[in-house]
């Protein structure tokens, strides 16, 4: 964090503002359709209008009326997902539909010629994950998988600094990832897990940050926040540590529960220094009184707190397509955090240190 | 900064920012006609483009080329002030043009009907801002003055705490607002001085938090930073000491360099505490190491760090027009600002305390 | 936190101190030996003198020069352990001396009536130490165990105020525990390993502020710091999760090296809200410059950052001693940080979690 | 504060220490006696007894008790104020009784040969001062006056480091200093007011920062806390603004009342940077909830925060006295910060800035 070096950072930054803002004069938009209109779809919608180069023409969602609220909003149409990916005209999806159908849909729209950014995880199961990666492979089409917490710039600034050596050689990654609050129970049933759903961010930061895939990967984990998590068969709280073939190590802690707000912090403790990634919290107000200081809470949760990350997201994605260069983050990407959540759900069951290489088979 | 508090500040934002994402459906669009296509004109484009109730219909400016790469981007007419301002189909124009011609543009736009959001300060004369009231005031037409951050969400949060009584009874104001760097000898020439100039704002923000107006004005000054500013009969680091009739106190420090950044912070003391607001910084990330923990400084200047107040500004702004509500800052605020801005300009010269009343005739 | 709370917590501090500074009047001053003149036997040598019920009354070393050095600073004699645990006059013994000696010197001295304050840890073998629990426990004298960090004034604010029940129900405790540099490897040869020499200050911490002796331990180790560590059969980087029969977990993080310093916090994360424990930095002096904003580092070792914890650790041997009350910190206690040292150096070398019971025999 | 330049520093606090600690050996031993034995007496007769190269002989008080008790405490006698002037083995005295009476006892005992430490102020009438100044000058004996807080181990890295060059050329001082609570009425009106009795300690404070003596200064004054104080002559807030023969300003704030605290604060600008010296907090603990994010206040009073500076204020007094080098505070220091204390309350009575010349007479 030089002065020349953080200058770069922050050139880089300008850089692409810059570039977003210009207009895309006489450019090729890309011409995008999404699929899902829930939540998620509605940031992915913005980002793709808000882009110079990128234009949202398609909607489609298995609730009619949302994808048709949705559309609406943007003045575009709604149309099913084989309308959508059968669209010769169509350059790109991106897909927020429920997880079980992400693996269908890449494969679908990789073979009709689309670019594609798919969320989070690329599937439950990872060899359908793994059938859907060669699948996908074969096409030679890109396909981005939506770990938009590398697009965060705080996490950005963090990896930058560790990749110019500032810490020198690292050698514990510690991530803290905690919601706000646990979701519904329904939601938890058809989830996957713990590690398939949540810590599947953490397992993607772990490998990107730590430049790596770990060898071995020892998982612990508990129902205590809510205990109708438990008689779902899932935990609320874990502590899962990764092993890397260099002897470096990473932990990741996860609860379903802060009340205080969505707690996102990584350490990176090296040779050199510890270099940390703190929470954004909500204001730099702070009130001193004969009861203590009370300053602000982090950020309410990821809507808040990772949105810039997502339209940087989607900045890449375009970037990537439109200039022919490989997307930022791979399916190959996707496969390997679920093949850490796949060994840690084992490890967490049998109380023992799984290999990764015993997972991905 | 209690619990339910926090949430009803909390949910004001939501409110704004859910209105302003509905689309305005059959409602009459604003239409705006820019007058200015410097820094500042831009800042403002996209703040008017980006409102879903406001529309950007023609820009202006004294450098034509200017004037017309503006109106390109944002596929706009590039006219003269007066066409702008004899266009009986628009609504309101915003004033960012050069401080010398602000009251004569707020004088012609409100004779012709428009409503008016005029950047900062009304004039660099006191007499001639006090004549722009009054021609003004006559037509009934809204004018509202660009102080721009009391829109920043982090003072806001402070004046509505304090406002709440959270401080109980208030004492003693304090405003840290120091550039990151002096601005050209050309411009400090025609600026005013730094106090109609730069402190303008902090006048503004003193009145506002304090809510009244203050008896007394006490200034010294330097030229320390940059000796041509002084050669150019201007101050580059001041203090200012307000009293108010009830005994509360302000003090504002100005300084026209902080290498570190643009330094914005506000402390205000009361009987039950200290009420702090923090500068933003660029962003959570530090690095601890042998030689010391470093983090990051504040956002580099106005436009990183007020961008937000600016959109909140516009929409403060358009809210009241279309409901025909008062606007939140009045041009009789501008011309106080101004009259404290020339009580201290005496006061730094003549090494005494001026009263308000005394310059304001 | 909040008001009432905190006055409790400030009272019983100042009552100490009150206590302390009281004149002993005509009360019996406790007469203490002290076994072992290094660093750490000097650091006691200063508790013991200056707390106005206690008194320093002879000191012993097997080198016997630093003996005589320290016993002539304080103006008292330098005997063999066996004299001063011989002397009927003599109270109690402080035990500082190098590990392989604890357990008989414990032996010895409470068999000859002495009231024990033995530094950690009590012994490298469990066996061995879970026999001397045996002999000191049939002689019912009172023994405490050296864990000074219970006796820091930050860790004993977050731990009173989770009893209080601040954070509601606990869920998940994380300790991060890092030393400035390695040991000399002669030292890391007869250390016992990192699990048994450093982090059973953590282990002892954790079941203190948890409140009970966890099931399970899960270790993972590295050598990565200092290749001459890993040569030497131990490791220099540990991540070890405990599980508790109500599934709560800790989890502890030890490096040899952090070359900002000593880093010593805890978070306890709860169903209500998240305490942390900071570091202690040398001062709060910060410079923001063109290059960031550098504070200062923790305290860099543990003479630094603990120096207040030995002389309330001792306060509080003193006062149950002399009081005849129970011990805060006591033989089992050491006892049972060690066997979960032992367990978490089986669970290492075995890539399995390992039951604590199975460890205790 | 870059690697090379803090490892001076800290060594130089090192050195303090280690030489402290080596036993006096065959030295001479500054015999002392303290005159005064209040609450501050107390503070000075520990720092007294617990240097090793000082003893306290004796102790008076106009109040025969405290005195009587004190003396006890430290196994000493208890004399008259002209009794311990006139011992002859007596080295030095410190005077630490009410201020009327600081003159003539610098006088009395510079005339008998001691060296004297005497608490601030030196007198409440500049006049007064002066010519205690002029007699005492001609014993040509030591006097240091007890401004402790150039002793705060924050106060002075703050002061290295600019005096190192880290912030460049200095331009603006900032210092916020505001007590807990307001005093009782009966001392504020035998105090000499607020500027002689509170603001006195940073008057010294800028001018040994600053490194010179200003040449006008400008208050402004209320009594905004409790109107008793108002009614007494006195104010309770104020703001004083000090400018130097170079351009340099200094703002001093005050306040009798922060309902959370001893607010004690340095801001100290400069061409490369700010240098800022935060309050110190009684701990590092805070706690995240639903409600905020809650952390410790400053500590109380000046006993806790400034309880290290009188050792060391003490300590350097004793290294000068026994070295016979010059006292790092002259009798010039105290006369000074009076001089701007009266220039300060005609200031604020006036309603002008005053030239500190016109008063110095």
């Amino acid at each position: 964090m030089r002065k020349g070096e953080r200058s770069t950072l922050a050139a880089d930054t300008d850089a692409i503002i810059t570039r977003r803002e210009a207009a895309s004069g006489g450019k090729h938009m890309l011409k995008v359709g999404l699929l899902g209109a829930g939540r998620i779809g509605h940031v992915h919608a913005k980002a793709i209008s808000s882009h110079p180069d990128s234009k949202l023409v398609a909607v489609a969602d298995v609730v009619e009326e949302a994808a048709a609220k949705l559309a609406a909003q943007y003045g575009v149409e709604a149309r099913s997902n084989d309308a959508i990916i059968g669209d010769a005209s169509i350059d790109a999806v991106l897909v927020a539909t429920s997880t079980n159908t992400h693996s269908d849909l890449i494969e679908a729209a990789t073979k009709a010629g689309k670019a594609v950014l798919c969320e989070k995880p690329v599937d439950l199961s990872l060899a359908r994950a793994q059938a859907c990666r060669k699948v996908a492979g074969s096409t030679k089409r890109p396909v981005m998988i939506g770990f938009n917490r590398r697009f965060d710039p705080n996490f950005a600034t963090l990896k930058a600094a560790a990749d110019r050596g500032e810490i020198g050689k690292s050698e514990l990654l510690s991530i803290t990832s905690f919601d706000p609050a646990p979701p519904p129970i329904a939601y938890v049933q058809v989830s996957g897990g713990l590690f398939r759903d949540m810590m599947i961010h953490d397992f993607d930061m772990a490998r990107w940050i730590m430049g790596s895939t770990p060898e071995t990967v020892t998982a612990i984990g508990s129902s205590i926040v809510d205990p109708e998590i438990g008689k779902a068969g899932d935990v609320d709280t874990a502590v899962v540590t990764l092993r890397f073939a260099d002897g470096r190590i990473a932990v990741i802690k996860n609860s379903r529960r802060a009340v205080y707000g969505y707690d996102q912090r990584i350490e990176f403790l090296g040779s050199e220094g510890l270099l940390s990634a703190g929470n954004v919290l909500e204001n730099t107000v702070s009130i001193a009184t004969a009861d203590g200081v009370v300053s602000a809470k982090p950020e309410y949760f990821f809507l808040e707190r990772y949105m810039r990350s997502y339209s940087a997201e989607w900045a890449a994605f375009v970037e990537a397509v439109t200039k022919g260069r490989a997307v930022p983050v791979t399916l190959d990407d996707g496969v390997n955090a679920l093949a850490l959540a796949e060994a840690a759900t084992r490890s967490a069951k049998g109380g023992t240190t799984v290999a990764v290489a015993s997972v991905i088979g």
